[in-house]
């Protein structure tokens, strides 16, 4: 490998706080694998998505419950926070077929009167040692 | 703007659920401003960590635990599920400054016996209207 | 009824803001029914255990997730909050047979360094209408 | 102290899962302690507001939204379960005055609509050791 690349590598990887190469190699492989499994039609997935609105805006709130509840049998759990008297976040938990996953992500990301709102892309465990 | 741009950007906001372009275009800017608040030194920002582990792995769970609340003011609250036997699944919503919420990601997902890990970055939704 | 009974009666629904009788009497009824599905042996429930700890107790948080994974197809999700840097709380919905999340609960409670632990018993809303 | 209540103290013990009489008194104890901050006028305490409700409700999840942001600076945070297509559970952790904390558990859960609601009463643990 390029010298130069490997010295980058592991200026990156102490400011991360890994000890070894080794550990940071093989949480890319890990990355990888994750990536993988949301492209594959039928496997499992996890993802969280996280959202920040305004809970005033008008019907905002009943248009989340209803999605939410039209999925209710992919999203595991939600987690409620108030970030001031105005700004909400909200963190919901998907399991279920990447496909699907992203459909619920992209339907309460679209909402209107959400200020923010992200997909994130993790995994079941299973796959990954 | 290049037409054949264009037309790509419409058919991923019709992919993604969008009604129109201008709704799309917004959502990208206010992604750009939630961005940019993460690289300013004293802005506080949220960000959401959602890891992956084995809870049988020796100590992983102590050290998860002694992490939190190392930095318990900055972690509003954490949500935890049982994926199944051996894999857990918990969200962690963090708040403060860009570096610190970075950092708290970097020793959190660092840690031996974490599968996966990773950091979402979001706003207190002050900024954005 | 008697009429210094009802007069207490009223007074204490006022209290609690009840706008009239027969929504504080639905509510006991309600309160009756729950309790009664909780005594049926094979009716399936809902409670919410909360719990105070100080983390910091050798073993202590190892036990809480040892007997949280021994149960975790019972065990819905749990919502973890720093009170501050020594103590913690934490909310688990379990889900099951009566008889079935008292004994997590008792568990749970009976771990040496919980402060306090208590069982709410709820329900699946399905037998309440 | 009379045997036959001993007795029946120590076969409550057993059930419970204690091993001794000493743990099951010191948990007596405690919850005196507890119930007792709930009386003060001044200290601070923690409750968890447990509700079971149809979101199809009219109004409903927007009454219970508005009456948490009221009161944000007091709720922690919440946990939101789907039981089934109907059915919500959700948990909300509030810390305050006792007062305050069973104000707005009463304005929660007589809210039209709440078809079981229940406040546990527990504290912020730095009373008891």
């Amino acid at each position: 490998m390029d010298r130069r690349l490997l010295k980058k590598f592991d200026q990156m990887i102490t400011q991360k706080g890994y000890s070894n190469r080794s550990e940071a190699i093989r949480d890319l492989i890990r990355g990888q694998l994750v990536d993988a499994t949301w492209k594959e039609e039928k496997r499992e997935v996890v993802g969280t998505i996280t959202l920040v609105y305004d809970h005033e805006v008008r019907e905002l709130t009943d248009r989340l419950i209803d999605i939410q509840h039209q999925f209710y049998n992919r999203i595991t759990s939600s987690l409620h926070v108030h970030l001031d008297e105005h700004n909400c976040l909200e963190v919901l938990i998907v399991r279920g077929k990447g496909r699907d996953v992203k459909y619920i992500a992209e339907k309460l990301i679209g909402i209107k009167g959400v200020k923010h709102g992200k997909l994130l892309t993790t995994t079941t465990g299973r796959e990954i040692f």
